[in-house]
């Protein structure tokens, strides 16, 4: 049986991993970096390296075609990481299709279907994310391309232009549906279920969907000391009002499997002795089922407005990210299941806790998921690990998917 | 009786707060900053024309003397500001101070005691707060120096060493408090209680004490969809308590007149999706109570380590400024007394709810201050405002109160 060759896909994943990599010991490659461009070049080497045919799109997207025609199938995931993230999230699933269509080109492998590999544009949101798989999918719209902006408020039409590139093109990035027969994705669970249950292969049901808000609170600048407690209009009381009561709000409404957090906030003017007139902050909402995920997201927004009532406080709410609840593809996941059944290994079926392109893809076209075991559940750090037993079986179960939905 | 030129004290005042200048029509003047460096450069002209000794010290504090000999009396503020403040905090005692030896100095009016002008720098805390009047009374030690730095990471050294200062060397601005036979400074009360009871001047008391923590918690970076919510050990969270209760403390435990504030907060890793690792802000405590603002102190500390404890947080607390409640010099406080009854003016005695120079100064030398009505009690803002007959009536009051001390 058709097998991956794991030195050669280590060796990859490596060398991949020492570019941005950090003083921590993990990697920082946000989209459009200098790191982000220098993978971007050493990806489109290897893959011409490969014998495929490489290929950018308007939107940054990189691929690696395996012969000509349509539809085809794909496999892949992004290149980009988070400030001092893991080397697995995201590359495993891109070198390990590499690695894949690598081994079926060397076998001569005859397919019905020709095979594309993709790495998709900043997946983990340097600028809001998914600018990528949003413009594959015709999800991105020319309007709103001048508006998106990192957290420094640098705008990607500026990050893109310093590499020649025009962001208000994106959208010619866009790709027929009926073009795609399948798009599959290996990755780490970055999470603690497989690992724990001594499970080498997930198979995702559902990825799970993303409401991210851009909460402001707004009050008035006063001198911290002349201005009585009672005059006061503080909005980061607001925003700390938000943080606690927002998590309380889904530990009581949510399920299990829910989620809320707020990863940034920032005060203006940021000065000891002033007191704050503004606090902005990023309000982040996940779960599996579409219905509770709307009825969360709702009763947050009305609890900001509350507090803000409550505390002499103006409030706006911007919508950063809304990503609905996607299920697997059955096809795909019957795929997957028999690949992993005839390398004789145990799976789970499981939700995807984390935003993934395959979300994005799923909605246009059939699309599925591959989980392998993270160590301690740990990622976006830099102690994220798969160790080299679960990186093959995982890329091996890729494979013989691949060679499944291709021949059918 | 000898009065201050209203029109010219007025002039100073605007042309000093056309120099860095804000759209929104304050002044952002923070130490050593090039807008910082200009007014520095304005004043030493305006020193020099006004027929007074100009001179530097080490610590950067500016000086114009009118007569040599000792022990001199002395007048003064700062000329640096917050980010995007007013144009009377620091000025207004500065300005008036020059005004005062200008027309001493044109009278030819003989005093047994020499007069000094002084500016001191980064009262307002760019650096921290206080570096000017701290090295002048001999509380900067050197082995602090190094470590003092802006919001943004720039060391004091650094900044200095741009305009040719060495910050190591400021030690050696301390005089010998034998020298000082008393410091008045004049001030807007950037409070709102002259103004509502139409009262002129405030008569200083005692001047706040400060307690600036930097508190930071430290928890766990983890994904912000992988990881359950109780596995998490989420940094902010441990800092909104602190916010949220550290107020409740405050205001339980306080009097009116006591302060909590949280001007800053930072985050890091500072990304959407990504638990918050670090979460570090300055808590700052001010009142009148030595004993009541050491306990505010001890029980917030508490607080603070309690809240890290209960959400499985590490904490670490920096003391960044602490300075005890001064009160004024009975001899000072008569001379002001003695001078508004000469003008007729009503007067109010009253505490300083924000950090002076004459609060440092105060505790080597005999202090005072002078307060005049702030319009509406705001200040630190570009809506800072004091009319011109309260800037008139003020600055006589500091100049009959200078003749009486230098007299004396």
């Amino acid at each position: 049986m058709l097998r991956v060759n794991l030195g050669r896909l280590k060796r990859d994943l490596l060398e991949l991993g020492a570019i941005g990599r950090t003083p921590e010991g993990g990697v920082s490659r946000p989209s459009w970096s200098d790191a982000d461009m220098e993978a971007r070049r050493w990806l489109l080497e290897r893959i011409a390296a490969a014998g495929l045919e490489a290929r950018v799109d308007a939107a940054g997207n990189i691929f690696g075609r395996w012969q000509p025609g349509r539809p085809v199938v794909m496999v892949g995931s992004h290149i980009d990481s988070v400030p001092n993230g893991g080397i697995f999230d995201g590359p495993l699933g891109v070198l390990a299709g590499l690695e894949c269509l690598r081994r079926i080109r060397e076998e001569g492998i005859r397919l019905r279907h020709p095979l594309e590999l993709v790495a998709f544009t900043d997946e983990e949101g340097a600028f809001g994310g998914f600018f990528g798989s949003y413009a594959f999918t015709g999800v991105l719209k020319a309007g709103d391309i001048p508006s998106i902006r990192d957290s420094k408020g640098l705008r990607i039409v500026d990050a893109m232009a310093r590499h020649g590139m025009d962001a208000m093109r994106a959208p010619e990035a866009c790709r027929n549906p009926a073009e795609i027969r399948a798009y599959v994705e290996l990755h780490i669970e970055q999470g603690p279920v497989l690992e724990a249950q001594r499970i080498p292969i997930g198979i995702v049901e559902a990825i799970v969907g993303i409401r991210r808000y851009g909460v402001t609170f707004r009050g008035r600048a006063d001198h911290a000391g002349t201005t009585p407690m009672k005059d006061r209009k503080d909005a980061l009381l607001g925003a700390a009002d938000l943080i606690l009561r927002g998590r309380e709000l889904v530990l009581a409404l949510g399920t299990e499997a829910s989620r809320v957090t707020v990863g940034i906030i920032q005060v203006k003017p940021a000065v000891g002795n002033i007191v704050p007139a503004e606090a902005t902050l990023t309000y982040e909402l996940r779960e599996q089922s579409g219905e509770l995920l709307r009825s969360l997201a709702e009763k947050s927004r009305a609890l900001a407005t509350e507090i803000a009532s409550a505390r002499g406080l103006e409030v706006s709410i911007q919508t950063i990210l809304e990503i609905d609840p996607v299920p697997a593809a059955e096809e795909v996941k019957a795929a997957i299941l028999a690949a992993a059944e005839e390398l004789g290994l145990t799976y789970l079926r499981l939700p995807a806790m984390a935003g993934h392109d395959a979300q994005v893809v799923g909605r246009a076209a059939k699309a599925g998921m591959i989980f392998v075991p993270s160590r301690d559940g740990r990622s976006h750090s830099p102690l994220e690990f798969t160790a080299d037993e679960d990186v093959e079986q995982g890329a091996n179960v890729l494979l013989l998917t691949l060679l499944r939905l291709a021949a059918g």
